[in-house]
């Protein structure tokens, strides 16, 4: 089970029936759980804990219908320094987890994500390929963060968000363009958020707001489409 | 893999790479999937049927931008007699699981939850701590249950609710208020719950509302924001 | 872990820690992750990729409060020619997957389903029972298809959708009614469908929409309630 190809630090606890694959390196004081999975070229620094079930590392598919094939190649994963890792979790080769994030259970972050310092990713929220999010940042429970969104430090995105990045909903050029939401902004839970709309700093979108155009800096919008709230 | 300090009832059907932690009770009678983790202490009763990859006992974690960290002790998990456990949940420790519930595939609960008697957690449901939820209540599938709510007795929940608890977004005292289900209330699916409103007994909730302000005991809303509808 | 009732394609490759049942087949060229769970008598074609942790062949289960009890008898799950099922799926007894369908992680389809060729379950998809999924169809991540659904080929679904079939929510006689998604038609992200509801061919529904009545071919609605877009 341990090739010896594997890089492993010291104190690591390695829980029953894991699969360690080629070339992995795990850092000191690592806490490996029940069944999980650590792909080829993992890398996993220290004070590092994985939850029970985990799949760290995974490669993407496609099939047929699928427009956008995904990259043939990529860098491994990286897991910083004391992040937590939950159960039942998929994370994907090149994808750079930093420092001190906690990853919820059942969640899942697919390919080219940044998520910086310190965010929290909560339990079964879905992160599509080439996102970034910022430092201290906080997604809650069974957010949906489509591809290519970009997320700024501070954020604070309440449950059920759902995000979306095709205008034409795959009958058009297939460009995609992710909504943004800049540093300080706070979305309520169950948030619809069209493609590329641009939420401004410190700026608030209320519960089950449906936002079709940019919200400015500082402003609170609510409703279906969003307006912004008489005070 | 099974430790001296596990009580084992007769007749129980274990599968395959299955862990068993320290000082578990299993009753009569029962059925474990394969590659379920029982963690240390969990306690199950009689004719219960726990299906593959569950994870039930588990204990919080958290990272440093959390502001409330986790119970550093909580009671075992116990699972009362003849509940149904789908694949691939997770159960925190600090939780009650009464006689008769289902818990659906993919469905996580959190610690110090109570769930009443011959209640449906459906699948990819998600509960968090200190919630508590009544008997006969039916949660749908992939619905959100935020912390600190009650849900009454007689409760049905349809898919995809989304609820939350913090009327700051993270920038007030920390305080959270959940919301309040009345028992015999009915929420469409879809539906968005904000902070600490109250839904009346026998209330109904439309599809794809938004209830900001307390409803009354039988009044049916529809809408966003939710209003009365017009009879 | 390899009975003599199962029937083994030539270069099959299989994880570790797999557990296949009695009379499953297996095509040509079919690789099966890590801790997969291959259930009696399922039958899977040949090139076929199941990722790590799945389950296939699952059997429902009921609890006192439901009111309709799953079938006693269902025939094996089928999985098509070059399928691709994820990581952490569960897929139930009874249900057919054509050839080249996609399943994304996490995703997972009750029993008595259709998905027809080529076609998309994106990641964290849950599909009730008795839905049939026409051709060339995309259901894009942590979209909620309720029982008893009709969707024709080429229809676009974006993420977050959210179905409902049963207008009494558990109050009324038990009849299930799942709305119904001509031919082309595309559905934009958290959209609510009412019980029952017709989208016409090549109908747009707008992001965030609540639809309560039909909608006619070619027509694009938006808003709560859903109303014609005007021009």
């Amino acid at each position: 089970m341990i090739d010896e190809s594997i890089k492993l630090g010291l104190h690591v606890k390695i829980g029953e029936y894991v699969i360690i694959e080629k070339n992995v390196v795990i850092g000191d004081n690592v806490v490996i759980g029940h069944h999980a999975v650590i792909k080829e070229g993992t890398i996993i620094g220290n004070h590092v804990i994985i939850s029970d079930h985990s799949v760290l590392g995974q490669f993407p598919v496609s099939n047929k219908k699928m427009a956008r094939k995904p990259p043939s190649q990529l860098s491994p994963l990286v897991i910083g320094n004391s992040a937590r890792i939950g159960s039942q979790c998929v994370i994907f080769r090149g994808t750079t987890i930093h420092d001190g994030v906690l990853v919820g259970d059942a969640a899942a972050i697919r390919e080219n994500v940044t998520v910086g310092k310190n965010s929290i990713i909560g339990r079964n929220v879905m992160v599509e390929n080439n996102t970034f999010i910022g430092e201290h940042v906080t997604v809650q429970t069974s957010s949906y963060v489509t591809a290519f969104m970009i997320i700024e430090d501070d954020v604070f995105i309440g449950p059920c968000l759902s995000s979306s990045n095709d205008k034409y909903m795959s009958a058009g050029n297939g460009e995609l363009i992710g909504p943004i939401l800049k540093r300080g902004s706070k979305i309520g839970n169950n948030v619809s958020l069209l493609p590329g709309v641009t939420i401004g700093e410190n700026a608030v979108v209320g519960a089950g707001a449906v936002v079709t155009k940019n919200v400015k800096p500082n402003e609170v919008v609510i409703g279906n489409p969003a307006r912004p709230m008489r005070q």
